[in-house]
């Protein structure tokens, strides 16, 4: 069995989230899911909806894929020098790294992106840019593989990101299997970006300061 | 304000509720999200991942959109007499009905969907259908219309069909934006079902025995 820990924090995107674990839960032989924040319980996403974190970061262990959603929460956690901490050290011990949208910005923070490429969503890249001016952000990429960490788009290009690492850990076959349950169509080429001048539209709905 | 009431059961499928809820939850200025189970608090998903219902059946008031995921949970739910009668009531008092994947079971159950058109996912068709004999099921469709009743294929497709719901409540220029904001490449034609002959992969990763 391979681990997935995805870290919680308020004000994560609920898709970051739950769009890839619908893909790795499809294949519940080959991927544990387990979720931590701060705290264990309680957590409120972005949206308001709230889910449980399983375990408190403290009692976290090294995972197989960490996975680091987005949400308007970033813009308070990449000065959160304890969740950064935890995170350069998770990361590093993590087999694959694995984050959606703004989930960029803190895995930036840590340091582990510099001189590496990496994508995150159109609608915030700028200020998510800031947050790594060593990092080679790529403005046109659907998700963005350098070593062992993988970096994704925004929200809904989690999906196809889960199943390129699907595909890269499991195989293409499971992955198609995981797609074809999920009716998703699968957007299996990592340069097919129709969203890479959306920036503009973007910015208007997520602002770009600090919530 | 617009309100959106997702009902959960143990064994809701993650993406059913996250990814329409992703869309809703966009236009937080035009849709207010709630949740509700048989009793308010922690509820685990078909994967494991927990959310929390934000109040009991009980205390449910009218919705705007009354939306019924799908999961393997429902293989329980279609028997739970009280879920079912509490589903009839609250959806002949709302505007909208909406289902996901096999969500449309449990509707089936209340007779409402009696003569109507609807879908379902394509991994579970026979079973769903089975649920409800009278009502005129779609093989090939990404989501259906019929009155205030519209029924989505599995998983994915409800992002699709909660993107057709936004165009039709709010504005088709409003629904491509949430879109565009989700990074999520709309399949906005509801006839264009690229899984409608899935069932037999399917069939293999989804028991049609009750859980």
């Amino acid at each position: 069995m391979k681990t997935v820990g995805t870290l919680l924090f308020p004000g994560f995107e609920l898709l970051d989230v739950f769009g890839p674990l619908e893909m790795f839960g499809a294949l519940d032989d080959e991927y544990r899911l387990e979720s931590m924040a701060e705290s264990a319980g309680e957590i409120e996403s972005r949206q308001g909806m709230k889910a449980i974190a399983d375990i408190a970061l403290a009692d976290a262990k090294r995972y197989d894929i960490l996975l680091i959603p987005g949400g308007r929460g970033t813009r308070h956690d990449v000065g959160n020098e304890a969740l950064i901490n935890w995170l350069r050290g998770h990361a590093e011990a993590s087999s694959v790294v694995a984050t959606v949208c703004t989930g960029a910005a803190l895995l930036a923070r840590t340091g582990l992106l510099d001189r590496r490429n990496a994508t995150t969503n159109k609608a915030s890249f700028r200020w998510v840019a800031e947050q790594g001016p060593n990092v080679r952000w790529q403005p046109r990429a659907r998700w963005v593989v350098d070593g062992k960490y993988f970096t994704s788009s925004g929200v809904s290009a989690s999906m196809d990101m889960a199943l390129a690492l699907i595909s890269h850990l499991s195989s293409a076959e499971k992955a198609q299997q995981v797609a074809t349950y999920a009716e998703c169509r699968w957007n299996c080429d990592p340069n097919d970006d129709p969203f890479c001048h959306a920036s503009a539209l973007g910015d208007a709905m997520e602002p770009s300061q600090p919530a």
